[in-house]
Order: C-alpha cells, then sequence, then structure tokens
C-alpha cells in the first residue's frame, strides 16, 4: 500500500468518524407539566413518536425536575403545558423564566409545543403560540406537528363534550405521536 | 289643572317617551360569511339565541349584503367567519377594512363573534382574536359567550374526529345561541 | 300646594335619588405588577386618566395588595402588567388564577389592560391579549383606549431604542390616561 | 499514479462536486406587500442582510408577481405585509391562500416574515404571527430574526410619535437586515 492508498483510507475514516460524531445521539428533551396526567399522557406520545426512529436519545420529564446542563444540551426541546385560564400556568412561566439567556445559548435548537385544555378553543392555541413566542425570543427554530391539523403543535381536548371524563383521546395521542416523530425526523437531519 | 298638573303629566310623557324611544328595539346585526353553509348554521343559531328575548330588532346578513347604514344603526355587530389556513378569509377582511372609521362612529357598539374551523385548534382561537382586534380598532365593546367554555365567542369544529361531515355539532348550535342570548341581554340593558 | 303639585316633587326627588344612587361612586380598580416602576408608572397615568372624571371612586393597587372583595366589588378592572419573554409574569397569572370563578361574579364587569415591554414588538400585543383572554373566560366586557393607537389597551416601549434608560415616554403615558378616562366614561354610563 | 491514486481523487472531486452541488445557491424567496413604500423598505433592508453572505440566490418580489414554481423553488420564504385593522391586508392572505398545498410542497422550508405598522403595539405581532400560523399550516420551519428585539420578524412602526412622516428608521431596518442575514445563514447549513 502506498501513500495514496493510507490517505485514501484516512479521508474515509475521517469522513465516518464525523459523520458518526455528527449524527450520533442527537437529544430531543420533552418537559411537561401536568397536574391531572393529561398532559403527561401526552407527553409519552411524543416520546413514543420520537422513539420510532432509531438513533435518538429521549430526556422526558416533568419541567420540575429538568436541570440547565438538560437545557442546553438537547437539540430540540418539546414543551407540554395544559391551559389555566386561557393562558400558561404559572409553574411553565417560570420554567421558561428560568432557561439561559445570555449568549443566548438555545438559540437554533428545534422547538415544538403540545397542549391540553378542557373545552374546545378556549386557550389551547393561545398556550401553544405563548410557548412558541418565548421558544422564538431564545432563537429558536419552531416547528409543528406532521399534519396540517396539528399545525401549531398537538393539542388535546379533554374536558368538554364527549371528551370529557375520558383519558386523552386517541385522535390527540396521535398527533402527539407525529409532532416527536417529526421533530426527530428534523434532529436527523 | 293647574299648572303644576300639566308639568307633572308632561315630565311624566317625556319620559315614557325616552324610555320608549331608548329602549325600543335595539338592533344586533348579525353579519357571516359562509361557504359550505357551516358558519351560516352558526349564524341562525345566534339569532335564534337572540329572538329568546323579546324587543330586539335582528338583522341576520352575510357579509356582502349588508350596507353601511345597517352597520351604523346596530347597538351590536355579531360577526362570523370560517378559518382559512389559520386566518380570517380574504373577504372577511374586504368587510371588516370597509366599515365606517372617520370618527370612528362604531365606538361604544357591542361587539362579538363566532368561528367555524375544520380541526381542532388549527385557527379558530385565531381568527376569533383577529376579528376581536378590529373591533378594538374601532373601539367596540367586546362580549365572548355566556359560559366560559365559548369565552371568545362560538367556535365550531366541523371538519375532525366524529364532526367531520356531519351538519354542526349541537354542542356548537348551542354556543352559538348563548352568544346571542347574551348579546341580546346586553343591549336590552 | 296641592296634591298634583306634591306628586311633582315627589317624582323629581325620586327621580333625583335614583340618579344618585345607581350613579354614585361607581369603582374602577387599576390592578399592576411593577418590578422596574415602569408599570406603575402607567398605572398612575391610567389613574390619572380615570380621576379627570367626577364621581368615580379609585383603587389603585400593586396585584399583591388587592383583596377579593375588591376585585368583587369593582365595576371595572384595569390590569397592567410588563413582558416577560414575550408572556404574562408567573405573578400576574397567578393573580388572576385567584379570580373568583364559582358562580362567575365578575361577569358583565368591564375589563382593560395595559402594558410595558422593553422592546418594539416583543410581546406587548400579546400581554396585553392574554390578559383580555383571562377576562373573557371570567365573561367580563372588554375595551380598549380611548384612540386607535391604544386599541387593545395603553402600551409602553420602555428599554429600546430612543426609550431605553428613559422614564416612560409622554406618548404612551397618554395613552395609558385616555385608557383611564374612557373606562370611567363607561362605568358613569 | 496507480489505481488506489485515481480512486482518492475521484472521491475529492466527487466530494467537492456534492459539496458545490448541495451548498450552491440555497434561494430566499423575500415576498412583499407593499403600498406606501415602507413594507417594500422592509424588503430591501431584509435582502441586504441576505446578500452580505456569500452563494444566496434571492428573489425580492411584490406578492403579485411571484409565480409558483418560485415559492417551491425556495429553501426560505421570507414574507412581509403591513398592518391593516390590526390583520392581515386581503391580498396578503389571498397570497398565502394561492400557496400549493396538496402533498404539502412547501414542508421543511424555513419561514420568516417581517411588517409594518402605523402606531406602537396595533398589530405589527399579530401580523406576524397570523403570517407564521400560516406557514405552520404548510409545515415550514419558523425562525425569528438575529437578536430577541426581533423574536418574531422585523417590525416598524411607521406612523406615530417620531417616527410619524419619516422613511422607515434605521433601528427598524437593522432589525430587517438581521433577519435576512440569519435566514442566509440557516439556508447556508
Amino acid at each position: 500500500m502506498n501513500w495514496s492508498k493510507w490517505s485514501f483510507v484516512a479521508v474515509i475514516i475521517l469522513l465516518k468518524f464525523d459523520f458518526v460524531f455528527s449524527q450520533a445521539s442527537p437529544t430531543i428533551l420533552i418537559a411537561y407539566y401536568s397536574q391531572s396526567g393529561n398532559t403527561k399522557a401526552m407527553a409519552e406520545a411524543v416520546a413514543k413518536g420520537a422513539r420510532s426512529l432509531e438513533g435518538i436519545s429521549l430526556i422526558l420529564k416533568s419541567i420540575q425536575e429538568i436541570s440547565q446542563n438538560e437545557l442546553l444540551f438537547a437539540d430540540a426541546i418539546i414543551l407540554g403545558s395544559p391551559v389555566y385560564n386561557a393562558n400558561l400556568p404559572p409553574a411553565v412561566m417560570e420554567f421558561i423564566n428560568s432557561w439561559p439567556y445570555e449568549g443566548r445559548p438555545l438559540k437554533d435548537k428545534i422547538g415544538a409545543v403540545f397542549v391540553t385544555g378542557g373545552g374546545f378553543s378556549i386557550g389551547e392555541e393561545a398556550v401553544m403560540l405563548s410557548m412558541i413566542r418565548s421558544m422564538l425570543i431564545h432563537g429558536m427554530l419552531i416547528v409543528g406537528g406532521d399534519e396540517s391539523e396539528a399545525a401549531f403543535g398537538a393539542s388535546a381536548i379533554t374536558g368538554e363534550g364527549a371528551f370529557a371524563g375520558q383519558p386523552v383521546d386517541e385522535i390527540f395521542l396521535r398527533k402527539a405521536e407525529g409532532l416527536g416523530r417529526r421533530v426527530g425526523e428534523l434532529v436527523l437531519k
């Protein structure tokens, strides 16, 4: 084997290494706040969607348990919240306000959201857009679900009509799964 | 009959006249834009709610048929629209942009809204708030439905899950009725 | 003086009494949350506007000092907040979430809002509409400022361009005054 | 030169070619609607920002002149609009409604927005979020400006206070430039 052959192999190795290194284990952080369990159920469906793809590290945690390092390390943050009086609960706003801002370390990370609300159109969109606005303040790239019915993120109605007193409906869990899968596809790119 | 008696009678007559004049027939204008018939169905339910009260004049018309005088004369305007790409259709924006602005003649009129959208949380809130914002530009007083599940106005989901391919569901028509009744109660005050 | 004269006088007295009773001291509650003093300055301008009218009782307080009775007794609530990450601060959301809901005792009260934000279009509208949405959940009647430049309420930019490092600019304080005056005119009706 | 040397050269050439091909001329479409010239001025500043980077193809056009192929071919779409009654003008909504939807061909394209409005907080945020919502319906990835003061996109106030009757202020043009540069950096990735 002469010099040129060695160089050739070296290039291939370096290319592979670069490929492996940059593609290995992109991380998705799924952060949720749940009192009744509904938002947690949506979070688990988001996780299921992301897990359907190979090669993704997943952190699924309540917002109270998340460290600053987990935020900084994640390639994508998917944040889920219930609706309180057509707005974000204080605990979720406190979580968002705790995100590191100096130097804008969350810039260019992928951001996505999901929400559970008691009734039809009583704040689900508003809360999704509230979280999206805060993510844009941090310079994140926003992505919605994988169908236009989940355009702003995955939403669920849990307390009105046929949905009252039931576990989160399959129609909404599917949107959450689609959201997880879509974010997964993006971090793998 | 002496002077004081005549004065007394005159005062009573004037008071009655004033009462009759000011209270008689407050007018509600229900303006809708409907392609599929769903928003029209909601408009008719709003009208039904308002008609459940006595002493209200009601105008129920498509936005294309409404004259400027009808806008000016109304004590309340209830505007209904479908959702197009998570926003108001151009025709509804054109209607709003045609409202008289000079001297702000719509100021202090009551404003309320209703909406129909294809899927859950894909623009119903956004479109209700779009119409509310324009009404606030004109100085109108905004009121929602008569229950917190219709807080921003009456909304209907017409194209997803169990609601797809069906006439507008009773749960949403009831909200529209409640909205009409609530606006009716306010204009009668 | 004969019977008719006495009756006449009695009617006048009753009318006056009714006038005095129903008009006496409608109450406006101005509730604000302020860390830097900017939102407090806006609150004081709102109060100045309301005080320019006679016959209004005014309560001007930080949200931490407001009792439930003050909320229940007020004819109008004007709520002011800064912008945190394009959303309401947790403390303001906690205040809103503490409002009495059972029986909807805030229904039909007048609601209006004001806001201070660091930069141009980085959440001022969003925060005004956040507060408006919560007020609509409670069934309140929403009113904006007295000019279309304060359509959703009174807003101030306090940290960007020529406005950075200055007291709240007169252009914004005038909007706050106009808002107070407009709400005052409505509660006097 | 032996076989391995030729292979090595071939690999290098292919890598270069691939690099050139995939990186060459990502295209940004800047689409604006302007009546007074203000939104056009912002569009030109967005273009200036994008042109500050090498290797980007730029299309800068009024929405009336844009073909469907230009939409389909673009890697990023930056849409600019004035504020009409706190909402999008009908012409911009018509443009958005004309975007190809079948098969969601705009999915994964980068989307960003800019806006000009007459007064402080009378619809700039609302119109930026209106455009963002429609882009999310199409599955686009949303990005804001390059500083948190342009979080939702680049906005300009053109008709109130010191900004009235003036060309678009430098403070706003800088945000537009930053937006163009930021989108440019992303399409070059």
